[in-house]
């Protein structure tokens, strides 16, 4: 098996934020050592770091390194310093909600009682553990997530993914991905087709790249194929990421999910959702009121082509998630454990048991 | 309105068949006259004519083309150089149907009472004729198809189309764009969304620019886009075309459909197959007598794209069609008849309504 690979990792050493640029996935496998925030902010918005849990974590370091170079000063002027750059990371990719999340568990964190009075270079410590402790938590509870997943499932399934939610999105493990992995290590032998993810092709490029270094039997797919290798016996279950659960269970995913969601009840195919309870938003009652964003034509035209590949002018509908109800998800796989309808139960009451 | 795109067209005059040259859509729009058999099957080998239907009225052409250079000789001489080019042209493209059904009815045309000790001239020009008269009977048979499957359509509907079934795959209207083409004729005003159709885009590069230049409002979506479309309201029908039709109505056409299918019958959306009745096989009892071509990996990995977008050595699954259950379909638009099941009754007696 090869070095797993990792979006992010702190080298104390060499005082660094080391990515791996995702941008150049799958063709080539370049990690940069990033020393500034203003490097980090450029990492985050040109999706060389992507994927929510992993921007957030990104951020929590780029916070820490646009601060540094105020450890010499006062500790006001670092508490200052901390607030400008929070903002201007912020503002990398707006819409990931685990990017502000985590950049204010930074700036709150200066707000307990071992912060009062310290030093700047004291502070400066503080944050950068601080950061290793977001990515330590995303890890820890992935590593739950799997475990969790795992026990659905049984050696030899074959399984069916769509996008990407493997450790180049999260932390170690990842979301979806990480019953997959973590029963690789334990030799279940699962065969796992990825769905190849249309427009920007997370599945062919990532999900079947991570898969395929963790020695896993991978097996790539049109978005289109799924309902013919459904037909054809060779799925036992779905496994798909979050990227937004309502109060009562709708999932919002990638676009695409949907559509696994409604062929997996049809050919009677447990489809599971996985995700921490900090995807869970009990704010929002249920899928309807989730914003769908709508991307730009030219990822279906002519993007990763080497000539445009409709028509000019045509329309195109693009948008980047869907939404899946509730009634369509057999489970919500959380590390707080495995829930089950009614939704609106199960998931109010992880979403407490994780606050205690 | 811009001028139709027809894939072949005989014209008498520079005594040439002029064939749309489809592998350079949608980019370049460029029409190549062929003189001889041996350009004709060079362009059915590389794809610039493509589409059972438009390969057998190529085909067709191709054998008079192989045969007019014999008009001086003696008729018998020119019904042995017709055996022999029909024999090349038949390897052009060895599985599609319709290319050794249109090549056998060239030659059975000569059996005729009127051939009868005809010179060679005379013979050619009956080939010729007969050629136009195989264009001529599917233009008709589509017109029919678009007639029978407009009148199961309402004005203002949004429609689903997946791969291409239009006029370059066939002659004029095409089968599944046929009644689409029409409606649009008589003011309709459908809204149409195109399935790109992964691997090889046909939705996108032919479906799109056929659509888009008969004035139709196209919106083109990616193949996992269709479920959010249909969720949201924006689909009242979907009409695809077929490669095979068994005898219980179990039809196999582009990869994907059937996924299609599924989605209807979830969303309760009637899904309708378009065909003439030659592509019904009643030696083929059910779907699952019939055989699935797998095609290469690097369709899914690298073609069309500026660099290959999967880790290298990836499996790929990548079947050419799948088999849509009977009890999926709505309908079987024919040019006999929109036919309902029990399909076992319906096709046999479209079949024999058509021998009459």
């Amino acid at each position: 098996m090869e070095r797993e690979l990792r979006p992010n990792e702190f080298r104390r050493e060499e005082g660094a934020l080391r990515i791996l640029d995702q941008s150049r996935l799958p063709g080539e496998i370049v990690y940069k050592d990033l020393t500034t925030a203003e490097q980090v902010f450029r990492a985050i918005r040109n999706l060389e770091v992507r994927g929510a849990p992993a921007i957030g974590v990104a951020a929590a370091f780029g916070a820490y390194l646009g601060v540094r170079e105020a450890a010499g000063d006062e500790g006001a002027q670092l508490r200052e310093k901390l607030k400008e750059v929070c903002r201007y990371l912020a503002g990398a990719r707006p819409t990931a909600v685990n990017l502000s999340w985590a950049l204010e568990r930074m700036e709150r964190r200066l707000e307990q009682p071992d912060c009062a009075g310290a030093s700047a270079s004291r502070l400066a410590d503080i944050l950068l553990t601080e950061a290793e402790q977001i990515l330590a938590e995303d890890e820890a509870q992935n590593q739950a997530i799997a475990q969790q997943g795992l026990s659905l499932l049984e050696p030899g399934m074959g399984l069916l993914t769509h996008c990407n939610a493997g450790p180049l999105a999260t932390s170690r493990y990842g979301t979806a991905l990480g019953p997959i992995l973590l029963g690789q290590e334990q030799g279940y032998g699962f065969h796992v087709y990825a769905d190849e993810t249309r427009p920007l092709l997370q599945g062919a490029r990532l999900t079947a790249l991570e898969l395929q270094r963790a020695g896993v039997d991978v097996t790539l797919c049109c978005d289109n194929m799924a309902a013919s290798l459904m037909a054809a016996g060779r799925i036992q279950a779905c496994l798909v990421g979050c990227d937004r659960v309502a109060a009562n269970g709708d999932t919002a995913n990638k676009i695409g999910t949907l559509g696994v969601a409604v062929l997996a009840r049809h050919f009677g195919i447990p489809f599971y959702v996985l995700g921490p309870t900090t995807t869970v938003d009990l704010r929002c009652t249920d899928g309807s009121r989730i914003a769908i964003e709508q991307r730009p034509a030219e990822e279906v035209t002519c993007q990763w082509y080497s000539r445009p590949m409709a028509p000019q002018g045509v329309k195109v509908y693009n948008p980047a998630f869907d939404v899946t109800p509730a009634g369509l998800i057999t489970a919500i796989v959380t590390e707080q454990g495995i829930l089950r309808p009614p939704y609106e139960i199960s998931l109010a009451q992880a979403k407490k048991k994780k606050e205690k």
